[in-house]
């Protein structure tokens, strides 16, 4: 499955709504006030038109809604106001701060309705607002994350949906997320790395242009583990894991000591850091980059980007929200779109 | 056990050399070289005379080696060149990037005249340069580390000398440090955080002149466990940890998701962050501040110092090494000295 390429009119960008009571919609009506200072690519919004205007209305930004029936119709309105796909049967009130089940049910199917048209090719790639997991689960949202439920609209196994995180100054790839450190060791593997490794290198080359990718790895104990003394995880899974890329020609360096790996002098030495754990991705990202990170899915047969940041029920409504972060994956799914297709012409020509 | 306070002349710091093949001897010279720009304190070196004249060589810098027998002879020698106390019978040849048994024998001489020095209090603080451990294990050091040594030295447990990282932007305490990290949740517990928090508001009073000290604890497991769902160590340890050091009357916060504490936002709400493993302090530390982090030991009778990097014997000698860290440190030495010279005469005058 693949989203078929056109070389016409270029196409928008689908940006799912989030939960509509976090900063979502907030973030969303910002980017597109600041398109042009931001060199913004065209994009629409899928469903949730009353409470994007009413999101505007608390930040005292003018962004007029206009309903669009089809993504064709992004381009002729995007330059005077905000397109909005209209998502038939899905209505909720704008209460920030105050999740309920009806905002829950419009975040799944504006996320659900973003991604097929993503599939389709109607919209060039996918940008989805932040959701909060808990309350979709209520509503029927089967998976751990979106980045999860991406996998399987595409009819990939999970493992094949790789998260990455990118900032100004450093993209990082968390091998595990969501489980306890204690539990980190065990999931680990070398098939596992290798794996996703390879996702990581096929997707920098195909979606960022960088010909010949560097990866580096880090080491999962402290000075990767000091020649065995403190842990083997280096020597018996992450060393053969680097062989076997190296095997294959991927340029890959490590086990690094992951507290050398993050330093001014070491981030320019590689493409992306392929991480051990979720808060060892996550720590020098945030430190570095917060408020202009992106989570990135690579691997998927859609260009897919998000704002790293949950619904921050707690300032929602309130004109708080930093836009930063959604600008920013906005901006990066219109590149790697835009490389992607660049990518596939140029295989094109070589065959 | 305390280092008696005079209020007579200022005393020196003592400087332990590191390993004479490390960079430790350049970054002394290049310090003192760089004294009266940096506003840096009057310190001298213990040992290593030889070694740091060629070390001053190697650099192309104008370093008058003089002699001292003894501390108080620093004063007058400082304006005009590098003072260093003889230690007799220690002799090694200058071998940049080449360590041997000599030269571990003489770093471990100088580390231990200058600790005896600074516990009589002759000198006024203690900074130590770069070692090798497990050269030194081999010329008879028993301990898993400087600090260890330190805390030996001073008559104390290794439990209560601590760890702080100390950066421009961030100060870290890792309460677990040279150890596996599918270790790390096993040497958790709430005496053992409780005992090292309590240290570190301590020593950030006494020794850093912050009236009122903030703590921030980090959480363990990715998003603080999640209610439970990844992993109990924040509710069954840390969340009990804080409450008992609340009741003390302390000010701390937590447990924080690990990747949200280091945030731009973040870092200022508190004065140190308590975290639970070594890569988890080091990896924000070194992503903001390599050239500069301090290794500070709380909790002893006297001031330690340190540069936070090692030996770096693949540099040594190429005058490439930066000196920035070591001369954070003499400066971190000597603000601390002066506090606690402050704080305990502000504590008589209470008395």
């Amino acid at each position: 499955m693949s989203a078929p390429l056109s070389d016409t009119a270029p196409r928008p960008l689908a940006l799912s709504l989030g939960d509509p009571a976090g900063i979502g919609p907030e973030v969303i009506v910002a980017a597109w006030d600041q398109r042009r200072a931001a060199g913004l690519p065209m994009f629409f919004a899928v469903g949730g038109a009353d409470i994007l205007a009413a999101a505007a209305a608390v930040r005292g930004l003018i962004v007029p809604i206009v309903p669009i029936a089809d993504p064709a119709e992004a381009s002729s309105a995007f330059g005077h106001g905000l397109p909005v796909l209209a998502l038939p049967g899905h209505g909720a009130a704008y209460t920030p701060g105050a999740p309920d089940a009806a905002g829950a049910a419009l975040a799944l199917a504006s996320l659900e309705q973003a991604t097929r048209l993503s599939l389709t090719g109607a919209a060039a790639a996918l940008v989805t607002g932040p959701i909060a997991k808990s309350l979709l689960a209520e509503v029927g949202f089967a998976y751990p994350g979106q980045t999860e439920f991406l996998a399987a609209a595409c009819g990939l196994a999970a493992e094949d949906a790789v998260m990455m995180l990118a900032g100004p100054q450093l993209r990082t790839v968390p091998l595990t997320v969501h489980c306890a450190l204690a539990e980190v060791p065990g999931l680990l593997s070398v098939e596992h790395i290798v794996h996703r490794s390879r996702i990581a290198a096929a997707a920098l080359q195909r979606d960022f242009g960088i010909a010949n990718p560097r990866l580096a790895l880090a080491a999962l104990n402290p000075h990767a583990g000091e020649g065995g003394k403190f842990g083997s995880e280096e020597t018996r899974i992450i060393a053969p894991a680097i062989a076997a890329l190296r095997a294959e020609g991927i340029a890959v360096t490590g086990p690094h000591p992951a507290d050398a790996l993050f330093t001014a002098r070491a981030r320019p030495t590689y493409d992306a850091a392929i991480c051990m754990y979720h808060d060892q991705a996550l720590i020098p990202l945030k430190a570095l980059d917060f408020d202009s990170g992106v989570n990135v899915t690579l691997g998927l047969p859609i260009i897919r980007t998000s704002p790293d940041h949950g619904t921050a029920f707690d300032i929602a409504g309130k004109n708080l929200a930093d836009p930063g972060a959604m600008i920013a994956a906005i901006r990066m799914a219109g590149e790697c779109s835009a490389q992607r297709f660049a990518h596939a012409r140029s295989g094109e020509r070589n065959c």
